[in-house]
C-alpha cells in the first residue's frame, strides 16, 4: 500500500517536471518566434498548450485520488497539496507563454518588438528561461540554494520590465499606439513568469522546511506594477 | 467527530465568503479611486490587501488540517480542495483590485482615465463587482443558474477591453503613451478579475455537478489577448 503510494506519487513528481520541461520550451519558442518574426513557430507554442492543460488535469486527477485512497498525512500530505498548487502555477505559466506567442502572431509579418527593446526582451527572455528550468531542477533535486538564483533572476526581470516602462513614458513619441500596448503587455507576461518561477521555488521551500509560504512574502504580491 | 467536522467546513465556507466581500469592496473602492481620482481611498485599497492574505493563509491552514486530520472522501474531500483553489483565485483577484488602486494612486492628481475611456471603465467596473457579487451568492446559495450569469458579464467585459484596445489603436495620437500603458493594464487587470469570478463559479459547478474543470475549457484559457 505504502510503496504503491510512493510510486503514485512518483507519477506525480514526474508528471510536473514534465510540465516544466513544456512549460520552458513555450517560453522558449514563443520568445524566439518574438525575436525572429518566426510565424511557423509562434504557431506551434499555440498548438502545443494543450498538451500542459492536458498534463495538469492529470496531476490534479491522481493527487485527489490519492487524497481519497489512502488519506495521507504530515509531508506526504504536504506534498499533494503543493503539487495541486505547482500544477495550476504552471498551466498559468503555459497560458503566459502561449499569450507571447498571439503577440508574435498577431503582428507577423511586422516585428511586434522596435530595434530599441529588442536587447532588452532577448535578456527578459533568457532570464525567464534559466528561472523556468532551475526552478525544475529545484522541484527534482529540492536544491533550495538554487531557488535563490531564481528569487535574483526574478528581481532582474523585474528591473528590466521598469526599464523597458521607463523607456516607453520617456520616448513614447518613438513608438506607434501598437507597440506601446504590446510592450506593455509583454513586458508583464514575462514579469509574472518570473514570479510564478519564484512561487514554484518557494513551495519546494515549504516542503523542505516546512515553513508556511505567507502570501504576504510571496511572488503573487512581488508583481508591482 | 463528523460533526465537528462539518462546523470546521462552515468555518471554512464563512471565511471565504468574508474573501469574497472584501475582494468586492477592493474593487469597487479601487474603481472609485481610479473614476472618482480619490487618492485616499486607493490608499486604502493598498493598505486593506493585506486582510485578504491572512483570510487565505487561515483557509489554507484550516483545509490542510482538516485533510490531515479527517481524511476526507468523496464530497467532503472535493470541497476542501475546492477551497484551497478558490482561496488561491481570491488572494489573485485581492492584488488585482490592489494593482487599480496603484494606478490610480500613481498618476494622481492627474486622472489615469481619460475622458474617452472613462464610460466604458464605468460599466467594465460595475459589470466586474457585480460578478463577483454573484459569485459569492453561487458559493453561498450553490445557485448555478446565477453562474450562468457570472459568464455572460464576463464575456461583456472581454467585449468592453476589446473596444478600449480598438479605440488606442484607432485614437493613438490623442493619448500620451502613460495613459497607452495604463489604459493596456487597466483592461487587463478588469478582464483578468472577470475570468477568476467565471473560474469561481465553475469550481462551485464542479462541486455540485461533479463535472470536472478541465482547463482546456476554463477561465485560465478564455483570457484571449
Amino acid at each position: 500500500m505504502r510503496e504503491a503510494f510512493h510510486s503514485d506519487l512518483q507519477t506525480i513528481g514526474a508528471h510536473l517536471t514534465r510540465m516544466c520541461t513544456l512549460v520552458e520550451s513555450a517560453v522558449a519558442d514563443a520568445s524566439a518566434a518574438l525575436l525572429e518574426v518566426d510565424l511557423s513557430l509562434a504557431e506551434r507554442v499555440i498548438a502545443a498548450d494543450v498538451h500542459i492543460d492536458e498534463l495538469q488535469v492529470d496531476i490534479d486527477e491522481r493527487a485527489v485520488d490519492l487524497l481519497a485512497r489512502q488519506s495521507p498525512v504530515a509531508t506526504d500530505l504536504r506534498v499533494l497539496v503543493s503539487a495541486l498548487r505547482m500544477s495550476a502555477t504552471l498551466e498559468r505559466m503555459g497560458d503566459l507563454g502561449e499569450h507571447i506567442a498571439l503577440i508574435a502572431r498577431r503582428r507577423h509579418p511586422e516585428p511586434a518588438l522596435p530595434e530599441a527593446d529588442r536587447e532588452d526582451f532577448r535578456r527578459m527572455a533568457e532570464l525567464t528561461v534559466a528561472g523556468i528550468r532551475d526552478a525544475q531542477r529545484v522541484i527534482e533535486e529540492r536544491d533550495l540554494a538554487l531557488a535563490a538564483e531564481v528569487e535574483k533572476r526574478d528581481a532582474e526581470i523585474d528591473d528590466l520590465m521598469q526599464r523597458i516602462y521607463a523607456r516607453l513614458d520617456r520616448d513614447g513619441s518613438a513608438y506607434t499606439t501598437a507597440q506601446v500596448t504590446d510592450l506593455t503587455l509583454l513586458g508583464r507576461f514575462y514579469e509574472r513568469l518570473g514570479d510564478h518561477a519564484v512561487s514554484l521555488v518557494r513551495r519546494i521551500g515549504f516542503l523542505v522546511t516546512g515553513t508556511t509560504v505567507d502570501p504576504r512574502s510571496s511572488a503573487t504580491d512581488v508583481d508591482d506594477i
